[in-house]
């Protein structure tokens, strides 16, 4: 048993109203007891007196020098700590480290201190080492917990790599996942350097990761962070989220390098509709996929949750102001959430039967003008017959009927709030200030204004924390958050990236994915998530492959469900040559005008030839690529990504000159011009009537200083899904504008979007079944 | 260290297609070596022949005693059932046990199987025990794991209670909720005796069970079998909850007996809405009650996902068949499940060329009548809006219009399946014979029709695990389905019932709920519930109050909002007289009906008097009831149901002669009859011509053996919620009837169920708030 070291922890209580001598007291039997070996003095504020702390031995004090740690509790922190680094600390305790940490945290005691603690540490002798060597390894504890909580200086994680054996043929990607056992999600969260508090498990193979670990990790510096976007794709997807996870597979297990996936979490409609599932692919996976693909965390559940309870309380409210005429009814019934607001913020109450009728009923109603309410329903299930629909014709409702839509979850404003949401207090802010719709005088009106902000943020309060998987080969991901790309931003969460950011420490990599093609999600994801994050990316990989490449070099009409024509399946130089000089060199310059370096990964395909591929690469770092690497982690895993994992570590030892495109301060029109001109090479933009309309009102309301979301088809670097490769001499209609305040954009729409996928006829479901016995899932793609 | 015993357990890998001989070689090596104390020979059935067995020495052979342990895999079981019994095993691995389950579980590998195993057993000395005595203590491993497997006789828990200070006045439930620090759920699940593979952890606080320990303990004998029903209540409700939660609290913190509180758990649409939380309240409430009210473990998110999944088929395939006229596409895509269902069957496949076209229309057309579909969309929100709608009116749909509505989430018919079923396997059976309308020819159409029944049981494969939570004093709970009491049975889970009858062994109790008064709760559990799980129950508690028997004894209206009348408040023992000679009685009268003994439990409020609550025990106990006592869980938690718990241990030792009030075989009307009569009093029934053919149409279909739920108010023994007491002299009508084949029950209305709530002008969402600091929740309630 040499190496362990037995820290016996026990407390003291006093009454609370004791006295200072009385501690005193205490405290000079506990520096006479040869059996403590240390005191932490767990003191209210005021007890905690100079006379107190100096009674104290220097020697036996362990509280100042791990108080620095912060967070949860100094001791409990600093014993994790120990245990993280591979120290082995034997509690006396049989209880587990949450009994500990409530023993030894002031914080949690606080609250409710009806006590005063004085918390003796022993140490405890446990392979016949003296009492001498014990007070020096008691003291190395203190020590080694203070440097290591002060310092929190880069060290490499001790990952246990998963093996892969890939097969060839590749199996189907839920084989796959089937195949490989992961590690306990606990293991995997020790291994990267979490406390066991910092977790919160779902099941075994999915934790959630408290946002306390902020807090803990705030000095340490930030890890490189890289974005993985595209060239504009073809509909069948380039493969982007695969690249971000076997680039991490290859940065993690083969060049050992401290590194993270973010992705975002798929909605459930396109599982079992059209498209499958999202967490890669192939032996670039997150596992268990199945996990992945369907509840995960219930963070999607609680957004639909939340969204419909907003729309629930919109139509109740517009119901009872039309029928309730009793004005002191009203008062006591509406009026009760505006006391609170007011009582919340300090002010103190008025009397209502001394307002004037008028005055009571500018008080209590919100005047929702029931054709100006912008805010749908939400389910996540693909429900075509929900796009349009006609609600309240029930006779108890009265007759207030109107038409209104459902739309999938993830695109509800809520999920564009969770991911750009900066910790719980921002959430809560941003839930508040969300419009709802507007009053029959033009005011808008927020979720605050209907009463249910406070709701929101209690249904929402899990889902702020990220969700910590594992890919295939056992490194770590967070999965978080999943807007949509066109009426929203597209990308994982802002605080999943700041977690890994930490966790990784300063030379580790964080892996991050933007919807879409570059144009659009590398726009939005500087724009907007850079803007409200404070993050600043180091390399952007640019995800290309040889049948897009081809399809802009002027290669025939891919689709889904069609078979790929001759020229995707033969060697056609000609087609890849004028792809790169067309989509790729546009989507670098693209790139670099927001001052980052770009490392073009090819994502290879098995009928892809070598000159193909050497073609490509020699044309992308021609156009001004930092590098340009072939990629088979679809294929091989991690081992097919070492090449991008090299290039990439190369680039983000180059400075990066990250810059915005647009101010804040540029007017609506110039910043939606900017992105046009700049980024798709539109000669300007047409603004509709109703767009200038929308402008002239959201400058009035003060909203003009947010910044812009386009709305815009992926399939093209324009407006027109079949202009490929770079369109030029378009103009880019801006057919209406909408606004999400409460995430903070404008969002202008350029065509018509879909907020409301359909099933097929022939949908995934019919494919997918559970053997009730092996509890094997069958068919999930 | 004394007392420790090391089992150091590792493997010998041998090639799968290694010999018999070589085996053999293998094995008498083992037997030879001194240091290997035991062996598990893990090896694919064909390679496991009588010579290999009996080459290994029988002294070394630790796998017969150990095989009967079953599911998840022997050696795994014995040694996690040693440490379960106190025993403490020191693994060689670090990994957890979860990897050494992996190592020495033949079931897992079997799946994948790519080498032979030879266990080797050592058993380590750490603390100078000589080699005979480990040896001895080895085979003491052994056959205590062998007899702890076998005989899983009653033992008691070693459940650490939670200590409660019960405050003057009470404060408020999530006061009162917060203030006490739950047990880590692992401890929790440890002390019931749960192996920890059969818990999947969910935060810290709630942990899913898995149904793997159904198995394990097949030959445990069950607990006693408790319900808590009430005498019909005021609209006020009148704490069957808390009487649960305080019974339970009283036998295990107080009685120190094995005891199991089973709850159903609540739909979010009333906790924002008008009613509040539903984890009891004051002293007798399960924690943290935000966890129990909010998402809990995601179980009515992943409903609500499964069943709007079934809707959006439904639609969607009405469009594509409506729209698609081409067979051949016809045949391809809605054929595939077909197919796809004979493959699953071994019916070989048929050439679609060869059909004619009207075998091909049949084959793949469902033609489902738009006016005939009966399935409704959820929401777990009160939005009364959603009451009657119409879809469908987006252009995409063409045309398709039609009226239909939502229902609150617990009201679907798969939150009924959730309850009722036994397993993965019969959930998914009535997953997929759910009827969701019936084509034009008149024919059910089912889930499994749509090819929607492997993903329904995909996205519920979690949801069937029972939740595991604990009350205020640290006796377990579990939290599991919520369906309906009106269109539905109303009772809390079979699975949750029997996994908790297992968990307490022989002597110990399990405490479930049935919603609504006796008359319509527990004849629905007796009669539904029993008569799908085969478990028996040994006692009844009926809840009664003085405020409720007042209302039955002639008192004025009760009603929500508005104060009490003086009649409720002051002393009146002549209603209280009248009360219990009526209602009380009757309830009573219908629990002996089933053959079960009653316990009147009195819930006393303050401002009962000493005469009142004396009156009521003993008119009670005139009535029939076997005793009633009074209960002050609320004011004092589980102290203050001792005496309850003391009377219920009593009436438990009674005999209990169960019988069902009718057998399936009776016709429909007759079953309904039946109840209306013996249960409720009415001279007879009066069937509705719809009612009719409803009736005339199941029986066609097969549907006639079916159990009645009765949809009928629960505010009067009668269909007439003012009419109090025990209403004479009605005759029931039956305004239609409907069926829910998959939950297997036929539901007459009596009367219009709303099933859909609505919020009120003052909900609840106005008072519930989250420190964004604190991460404290107020106002829930």
């Amino acid at each position: 048993m040499a190496g362990k070291i037995g820290l016996n922890i026990t407390q003291i209580c006093l009454p609370r109203e004791c006295t200072e001598d009385e501690i005193i007291e205490e405290v000079l039997k506990l520096n006479e007891d040869p059996r403590v070996h240390g005191v932490y003095l767990h003191l209210p504020p005021a007890s905690l007196t100079s006379r107190v702390l100096n009674t104290l031995r220097p020697e036996k004090d362990v509280d100042g020098t791990v108080l620095v740690v912060g967070g949860e509790g100094p001791l409990g922190v600093a014993l994790q700590c120990l245990m993280q680094r591979g120290g082995m600390v034997v509690l006396n305790s049989r209880r587990s480290s949450e009994g500990l940490q409530k023993q030894v945290c002031p914080h949690r005691c606080m609250r409710t201190h009806t006590h005063i603690h004085l918390h003796k540490v022993h140490l405890q002798n446990m392979s016949g080492v003296g009492p001498l060597t014990a007070a020096l390894r008691m003291r190395n504890v203190v020590q080694s917990s203070s440097r290591w909580a002060q310092g929190q200086q880069y060290r490499p994680w001790t990952l246990r790599s998963l093996k892969l054996q890939p097969l060839s043929p590749v199996p189907s990607d839920i084989e796959i996942s089937r195949a490989q056992t992961p590690k306990p999600v606990d293991q995997l969260a020790q291994e990267i350097g979490l406390l066991q508090e910092e977790t919160e498990a779902y099941g075994r193979t999915k934790a959630k990761v408290r946002l306390s670990l902020l807090d803990r990790l705030r000095e340490q510096p930030d890890g490189k962070y890289v974005l993985v976007a595209g060239i504009t794709p073809t509909p069948l997807g380039e493969g982007k989220s695969t690249v971000v996870i076997g680039l991490v597979q290859a940065l993690s297990a083969h060049l050992k390098l401290n590194s993270f996936a973010c992705l975002r979490q798929p909605s459930q409609g396109p599982t079992f509709g059209v498209k499958g599932g999202a967490a890669g692919g192939g032996y670039a996976q997150v596992i268990p996929m199945e996990e992945f693909n369907l509840h995960l965390t219930g963070d999607i559940h609680a957004i639909t949750a939340a969204n419909n309870l907003v729309a629930a309380a919109i139509d109740a409210r517009m119901l009872h102001e039309a029928t309730q005429t009793d004005k002191v009814t009203v008062m006591s019934q509406f009026g009760a959430i505006v006391i609170s607001q007011w009582r919340r913020l300090g002010i103190s109450e008025i009397d209502p039967r001394a307002l004037t009728p008028q005055e009571v009923s500018s008080f209590v109603r919100l005047d929702l003008d029931p054709a100006k309410v912008t805010w749908q329903r939400v389910v996540d299930t693909n429900d075509r017959f929900l796009r349009k629909i006609t609600v309240g014709q029930a006779s108890t409702e009265k007759g207030h009927v109107r038409e209104t839509q459902f739309d999938i979850a993830v695109a509800s404003e809520i999920m564009a709030i969770l991911a750009l949401a900066d910790g719980l207090g921002d959430m809560k802010t941003r839930l508040g200030r969300m419009v709802v719709g507007s009053s029959r005088s033009g005011q808008p009106i927020t979720a605050e204004d209907l009463g249910v902000s406070g709701a929101l943020a209690v249904l929402m309060k899990d889902a702020i924390k990220p969700t910590l998987m594992q890919t295939l080969e056992g490194s770590p991901v967070f999965v978080h958050a999943g807007p949509f790309a066109n009426i929203a931003h597209g990308n994982s969460s802002v605080l999943a990236d700041k977690l890994a950011l930490k966790l990784v420490g300063e030379d580790g990599f964080v892996v991050t994915e933007a919807g879409f093609g570059a144009d659009i999600g590398m726009e939005k994801f500087f724009n907007i998530k850079c803007r409200a994050s404070g993050l600043r990316p180091n390399v952007v990989v640019l995800v290309a492959t040889v049948r897009a490449l081809k399809m802009h070099g002027g290669g025939p009409n891919v689709s889904a469900g069609s078979p790929l024509p001759r020229e995707y399946i033969d060697e056609n130089l000609s087609l890849v040559t004028k792809g790169c000089s067309s989509n790729l060199r546009k989507q670098i310059q693209i790139a670099h005008l927001f001052g980052v370096p770009v490392v073009v990964a090819l994502n290879v395909f098995k009928t892809d030839t070598q000159a193909e591929i050497d073609l490509v690469c020699q044309m992308a770092k021609e156009s001004g690529a930092a590098d340009a690497v072939p990629c088979h982690h679809w294929a091989r895993g991690g081992r097919g990504s070492v090449d991008l994992a090299q290039a990439v570590k190369q680039a983000s030892s180059q400075p990066s000159h990250f810059q915005f495109l647009y101010s804040q301060e540029t007017p609506i029109v110039e910043k939606i011009r900017m992105i046009a001109q700049k980024v798709y090479g539109a000669d300007d933009i047409e603004l509709s009537p109703e767009a200038q309309a929308k402008i002239d009102y959201y400058n009035q309301q003060g909203y003009g200083k947010l910044p812009i979301c386009m709305a815009k088809t992926h399939l093209s670097l324009s407006h027109l899904p079949e202009k490929k490769g770079t369109p030029t001499g378009f103009t880019l209609p801006i057919r209406d504008i909408r606004a999400s305040i409460g995430a903070g954009f404008i969002y202008p729409l350029v065509g018509t979007m879909s907020t409301m996928p359909g099933l097929p006829t022939r949908p995934c479901f019919y494919d997918i079944d559970l053997d009730p016995v092996t509890e094997e899932i069958t068919g999930l793609f």
